[in-house]
């Protein structure tokens, strides 16, 4: 059953990869992951060969499993966790704050719900083998379920939300960190609405985002489904050849109108005329300016598509400018987007500045780390969001359902963050040694003589009162061990307990991260003042939490 | 390939339980949804026997998929989850008052790790197709992954929460709620620490948790791995009976010692000499003063194993009072827990009362539903936490790194709290038609004329300011649909425009959920006040939103 000849050019091209990963002076827990694949592939082998999985020199050791998460995924550190939590709070909050609720589905699928919807990516799609009963799959993206779950509960009308994993059985690249396993984040509005008006509320919810969180200068651009279309249609594409010309316009972000002719004529033999006629189209952008520009071509103007997806643009100005983002838009023609089921508006919010990082000689070791961390696969260099109208997507579903229910369309729109991008950028601008992971606010330490029961009953005592706490998990503690955890977990207070103080009821305060001058050994309090004290000083500094 | 006497097996089988459901007057999506598994059954058959997927009826319907989600999973309502992040957030709050962190694990491991560690139940491990590359399975749950973590990352000491999804492909008992994906929700401290400090603020979690989220009475049980090894030690258990005999044992809460023993003689085999032995402990429970019980009795303290356990449950009492939950535990020798790896203290806290929900002629059909949702599977009837002490899983992952590293055990002790269950109970308790699934503080309405613009600009103010804000999605919506949308989706306030006020610099707030006397058409502000007398009511009716 097992093919060796596979296994010793696996091993041969992993025994490669660690080379030229050693030599590059890669990061050392990445080069253990790769030699223990390697050393997996030998042990493979060694058992397709007759051998025993064991070599002979280890065999007291016990069985030898590669200790280590399946290639493509990762283990998130409290740390990394901590930051990702707080981004992910600040986004709902902005999605709670235009009225979205959040659902949730399995992250499997049953394979048919998922089955040609993706196209050519459906070969990444990962399947949970047949152990009997129904055929599932790993989700691709949340959009799908979501307009699974709106048709199969006939919901006519929902703003949800959806931050979850999602799996893609890519080729993994470390190197770029492309992962087979990462968050997607979600905002989406399904229901039959008046033209961009929520259409503009999404815009307008990934500007707030984006502001928030800071990742740097960005700028949303713009483009419509039907603009596109009619521009390909009065231009003269034939067909057959839209998706593949479609996805030439959109490279414009990165080559010169040149190189995408010479795409468009030699790769994929369009006529040069037919070209040149697209390039004038799609080499416009601008404000809202453009679209008085696009009203006065009287070619593209005598296409239904071209007035219905400038009549929409036209709306979606108005509205963005009663909204106060129009300095954040940019009307690009070149953008024309993936995925064949958008209808409508398409938009990207991109980064300005090409480097977001700090210019620095040389990276530090965390810093090389996070960048090979950006996920270029899942999202288009500078892309940091995307999103569109697509109208038809729960149709498919509805038509699908047999016959005793009736197709119903559910519009939708919506946006989708490039979060580990996001997390990536940020990430990459902290300090690590700085970044609290627990939210722990006191730890209660004694100087010398244990004091274990006397500690516990501090900590009880704060606990009743809502205040994080912690003590050492030792009868006597060393008291540099205690100072150390206060510094390892940056917790900003100690509350300090010695005999002599229990005996006349005090406890001292101490900052344990701004030294105060003149309190070293910290501030005397009453024990019966302690909680009222500590809560003035956690409210004064809330910030070190 | 495929077997057709087994598809008409099944294809019988779940006719017969659509019938049922049927009779049984079930919940109509769960009829539907089997009445779909049916059909689908009965698709393959057809295609089996040669004959076309579609029946020629429906040819013109297109496809035919079924609309559902796998067997054993479920969508998560908006309420749904709006009630399970506020039961989330209230744990996790808990959690990291205690000082804990939270890391994240992928939801799916090398096969090889989650191999031999679940006994009988590996069974049910969810399998990755094999697609070419690494063998993978869905977690099982959440301390395997933690344990692989800790050992993986040469970790000596950490305390994490870890809330998330795990698998089990047990056989799906809707109508019990068995779930195949359900959340766990896990505590634990790793690191060698002095004796019963970690173990007893397990417990005090665990006392929190229970008594914040009001689940109704419990208790805590407790007993200690060491001293039930006792027991059946001195007993005379054979090692070969010790497992089952231990499992007889567990038994004891649900049925009299007179089944036990039976089980234990005829079932099992054991020597009715050696059976009434194991009772004269095994029946004894209490409070501390148990303890004292114990070392009165010559024969057992003379074990090792009994002495150490009492020691260890003589600590744990003295911490346990001075954290203040000695009244919610009891000391019961019959707690013996199913998994292998406990190696200590071990304890289950369960409702007093069995029937926790209110006493009622005919429960509504969402009540009935809600009783199905209780997932009797993962924890015993009643059971809402557990956990104890494991100080050997995590050097059974260090014992099998390679030999370049020597085994570390990492002792560890940790509580789960059976979340479904407990979501469910707070969940049948709640009137559904007022859970407010969104944020959403205001919602902007025109009484006539649109005026869509103008309600753009104030939600757009609102927003700017930080208020959760809607409005329609209409160029001229009707009055009524705006009432509805704010009885639906239980919003408080409404900020009323019109064309009259807008002249005269005015709007109106009207408290949508309490009527108040004299104000039917709102209150009059003036617009430049808007912002700040909707902050001041907001902050006054927190609990509305």
């Amino acid at each position: 059953m097992i093919d060796t000849e596979l296994l010793k050019k696996q091993i041969e091209e992993q025994g490669q990869a660690v080379r030229k990963l050693k030599t590059s002076g890669g990061d050392p827990a990445q080069v253990n992951e790769q030699v223990a694949i390697l050393l997996s592939l030998k042990d493979k082998l060694r058992i397709a060969s007759g051998g025993s999985k064991e070599e002979p020199a280890k065999k007291s050791s016990g069985r030898s499993i590669a200790l280590k998460v399946p290639k493509g995924t990762k283990d998130y550190t409290d740390k990394e966790m901590s930051l990702r939590s707080k981004i992910f709070n600040t986004i709902v909050g902005i999605f709670e704050k235009h009225g979205a609720v959040t659902i949730d589905t399995p992250v499997f699928e049953l394979k048919e719900i998922l089955t040609g919807k993706y196209g050519e990516d459906s070969k990444l799609i990962y399947d949970l083998k047949d152990q009997g009963g129904e055929e599932c799959s790993l989700r691709y993206d949340l959009t799908v379920p979501f307009a699974r779950h709106v048709a199969m509960n006939g919901i006519s009308n929902i703003k949800r939300y959806h931050i979850a994993k999602v799996y893609r059985r890519d080729q993994p690249a470390m190197t770029k960190g492309r992962m087979r396993e990462f968050y997607q984040c979600d905002y989406d509005i399904a229901g039959s609405y008046d033209p961009m008006i929520p259409d503009a509320e999404c815009v307008r919810v990934a500007v707030e985002v984006l502001t928030r969180l800071d990742v740097g200068s960005f700028v949303i651009k713009l483009n419509h489904r039907k603009i596109l279309d009619a521009i390909f249609e009065v231009s003269g594409v034939p067909e057959d050849k839209i998706r593949s010309i479609s996805s030439a316009v959109d490279k414009l972000d990165k080559l010169p109108w040149s190189d995408v002719r010479l795409e468009m004529t030699q790769e994929k033999g369009l006529d040069g005329v037919v070209a040149d006629k697209i390039g004038e189209y799609v080499q416009l952008k601008g404000g809202e300016e453009l679209l008085q520009k696009l009203q006065e071509l009287p070619e593209l103007m005598a296409s239904k598509k071209a007035q219905e997806g400038v009549a929409d643009m036209s709306l979606f100005f108005k509205y963005a400018r009663i909204y106060g983002i129009l300095d954040r838009v940019s009307f690009d023609m070149s953008l024309a987007r993936g995925l064949d089921y958008y209808t409508g508006i398409i938009y990207e919010a991109v980064l300005v500045e090409e480097n977001v990082r700090p210019a620095q000689a040389q990276p530090t070791a965390k810093q090389a780390k996070d960048n090979e961390l950006i996920d270029e696969s899942q999202i288009r260099v500078g892309s940091i969001a995307a999103g569109g109208r697509y109208d038809e997507l729960v149709g498919m579903f509805s038509a699908a359902k047999r016959a005793r229910d009736k197709k119903t369309d559910v519009p939708c729109v919506g946006i989708s963050f490039g979060i580990e991008r996001i997390f990536s950028i940020i990430w990459s601008r902290m300090e690590e040694s700085v970044i609290k992971a627990n939210r722990t606010a006191v730890y209660v330490m004694s100087m010398r003589d244990g004091l274990l029961e006397e500690r516990m009953r501090v900590a009880t005592e704060l606990w009743d009162n809502g205040i994080a706490t912690e003590f050492a998990y030792k009868v006597k503690p060393r008291q540099q061990s205690q100072y150390d955890a206060c510094d390892n977990n940056v917790i900003p207070w100690a509350v300090i307990i010695g005999k002599d103080e229990i005996e006349q009821g005090m406890v001292r305060i101490k900052n344990m991260v701004q030294k105060v001058e003149g309190e070293k050994m910290g501030v005397l309090v009453k024990r019966a003042d302690m909680v009222t004290e500590l809560k003035k000083r956690l409210e004064e500094t809330p910030e070190l939490i």
